[in-house]
């Protein structure tokens, strides 16, 4: 948690953005696996976290702005609580920590809003992403949850603000990218063909916990590196394979980490994994070169497509014009998903509140497969966070569907690619931080470059 | 996976009990921590799991016992998924597996659902425990979230079912419970004063997800073992403290371990921590040795907490007659949680279908502070798997509330009581099957008595 000051700033620079009305902000509750009280690890709402600090099941807030009001609704323990869950400060005393000072029984929030709204005052709320706010935008606003889309003008002054990290945050974030690489670095260590993969995540999530994080995604260890978000672990490692990784941290503050690396299984690469690898750390490597205040990351995004293209040309799995083949979409067979999304206390920050708003300023989104997938276009500002985590990958099914529907064929080598389809997929995924000249890598370095990764294994 | 077979007989024995109506079976949902899409490991509903044995997110479920009708309403992947997700049977081989050969897109449940009710059938649900199954039973079934009790005949029929484990179920909460010793083993092996909480986790964690386990829930491992549901982690082990592990694995067919221990930070107990050990020791055993089929699971609580008032007044901490102390409730000063609970494919097995029907036949449940706590009270049966896992706790904030009160002051010795402030608690805990006969250990053991705590130390 930050001295109070920080969320007192925060809170009033979001006030006077808005200007008026009431602002809701619904803290996350605990959700039962199995049963209710069989519960998953906590974890606070992004936003609320932001600007009220507390990480605890069952609060809400309202910062009711005409009136100059800051209220958290929420309940003090029993006797029973503390039995089963430890002393712990009143709610109260957390509230101060936060620079709160009127706290209300949950009961009495409904009322609340009802009074706002019976006065006539706009209530603003962001766009709820579990069934637990829906039911309560329901109870509490009269919302059938179809309706429930949000307040734009909200969301705007939320991102704006959540989009510039702080001094404060960037050195949480950093601590969080420190714990990733020490992940990736014990899995690029310990991994061996014969081994399944759960024990390489075991191995990985070990190191996040023995250092008190949590994971910020489920991590993702797999010799189907051309499954983007492959969480099943249940292979045996075997000589010859590609092993991708995507895991990150997230530290007691909630800021995440996030990174990926690929290895092979044996000590070295074999010729044909190491020509895709170099062509994917040109990508990268020229992606990260690129990064400075004002380029559009989807111009950068371009340049990692492009790069990507001019390599398969050189290899034969690719031809034509390469700047042709980029815009109309042809490397997406190769390359479906995006360069890098922003990063904090949500590992792809605030996509729950739509990614149009984060990374697109309200702009409309490209409908092309590929390109659709990138999460942020706009130009880069000092104080973004944000990934660079370019990939090439053979996907059976995608290579099947286009080859039937002759899909680019005047930019892929089908022919040549056939012989690829038991290849896998590489990614490699670093953090960076945009400053006023350039940007800075957050975090511990992780084996890059294949004489790196070599080096390493 | 269970053979489609098993699955075919649990729901026919369910048709049979119930005898008309029809059936509904939420499936449970992906649920996002922090973005919809950033989810918890995906955990699909227990009663689902057993009679369709599918863990996928987005099923739900009708048996249409007066049609004998079984479908499976779920979606078939789209080409995105699969470059998402991989490669994966259709729905349709899936339902295969489990003997279903009807499947729905799921956008006809709620007209199915209709359709049933506008013929007056009854549709039979079982209570809600996730905001997701509230709100899908409003919108199927047009009922409001207070509203949705569940149906006691569909409950009862449930429970009847489960609370007797089979053979093959038998065999995979076997191999839950012997990860689950091997989880402890470790900690006790490892933990050193000095060393964080969470430093402990991350071995015992490591070793569930090395073997392709979860965990059935959260682990505790704890130098506050007073504090009966302890998930913080930030404290540093002291030389003198006793360190108390609850903790359990989840094997991939869904079956869970759950068992405790507590041991010193030193590589002994001290004399007075021993004294303690050793009655709470004395109350394991004798509630190990009264398990049979036919005896009432409240009678072995009484046992226990009768076996620890003696140990206790012979310390000079209790005093009176013991019997009356137990009878009246006095005990639940240190021993505030009951002896035990099903278990099977929920760590407390069916919890959410209401302890009242698993451990209580519909008898009501005692008010009295302690016993209240006590899960299961009916007599035992063949094929039940419960827990054993007495306990005595020094609770300050509990200690000081009674004292002030004058609470059970012919049976407390508070002025003693105020000397063992600082103490902490002891758990023990296994897992037993009742047999014809009498009742069997489930998986490894783990070091129970002082003697077996300080050789592995």
């Amino acid at each position: 948690m930050f001295a109070k000051e920080t969320y007192m700033q925060r809170r009033a620079s979001l006030k006077k953005k808005l200007g008026s009305g009431t602002l809701l902000f619904l803290g996350n509750d605990e959700c039962g696996l199995n049963y209710e009280s069989n519960t998953f690890r906590y974890r606070q709402d992004s936003t609320f976290l932001y600007y009220f600090g507390l990480s605890c099941a069952g609060l809400s807030a309202i910062i009711d702005i005409d009136e100059d009001k800051e209220v958290i609704f929420g309940d003090e323990l029993t006797i029973d609580d503390i039995v089963w869950m430890g002393p712990q400060p009143t709610l109260r005393e957390k509230c101060e920590r936060v620079g709160i000072k009127e706290t209300m029984p949950s009961a009495r929030i409904a009322d609340y809003l009802r009074n706002c709204l019976l006065k006539g005052k706009t209530v603003h709320y962001l766009p709820p992403y579990r069934p637990e706010h829906k039911l309560k935008l329901m109870d509490w606003l009269g919302l059938s949850p179809d309706s429930q889309k949000g307040s734009v003008p909200f969301i705007r002054a939320v991102v704006a603000q959540r989009n510039h990290k702080s001094t404060e945050e960037i050195a949480e974030i950093e601590k969080a990218c420190d714990v990733t690489a020490d992940m990736h670095i014990t899995a690029m260590k310990v991994l061996r063909s014969g081994m399944y993969e759960y024990e390489v995540v075991a191995e990985m999530n070990r190191v996040a916990e023995s250092n008190n994080c949590e994971l910020s995604f489920a991590t993702i260890a797999t010799i189907n590196g051309q499954t983007l978000h492959n969480h099943y672990y249940g292979n045996k490692v075997k000589p010859g394979d590609l092993f991708l990784i995507d895991a990150g941290a997230e530290v007691e503050s909630g800021y995440a980490g996030d990174m990926s690396s690929t290895i092979p299984a044996d000590k070295t690469f074999t010729t044909r994994q190491r020509e895709v690898y170099e062509i994917q750390n040109a990508m990268h490597l020229e992606s990260v070169k690129a990064l400075r205040p004002g380029i559009p990351y989807m111009d950068v995004y371009d340049l990692s497509a492009r790069v990507m293209v001019d390599g398969l040309k050189a290899l034969g799995l690719m031809k034509g014009n390469t700047d042709d083949a980029v815009r109309e979409g042809a490397h997406a067979l190769f390359y479906p998903h995006g360069l890098g999304h922003m990063m904090g206390l949500d590992v792809h920050d605030m996509e729950n509140l739509g990614e149009i708003w984060v990374g697109y300023d309200g702009q409309p989104k490209s409908t092309q497969f590929g390109r659709k997938s990138q999460r942020l276009a706009i130009p880069l500002e000092p104080g973004f966070v944000h990934t660079v985590e370019p990939g090439i990958y053979f996907i059976p099914q995608l290579i099947d569907m286009w080859k039937a529907e002759k899909k680019f064929a005047d930019f892929i080598n089908y022919d040549k690619v056939e012989t690829y389809k038991d290849f896998g997929g590489i990614r490699n995924e670093e953090d960076y931080l945009i400053t006023e000249t350039g940007a800075r890598r957050l975090g511990k370095r992780i084996p890059l470059t294949p004489e790196e990764v070599e080096a390493l294994r």
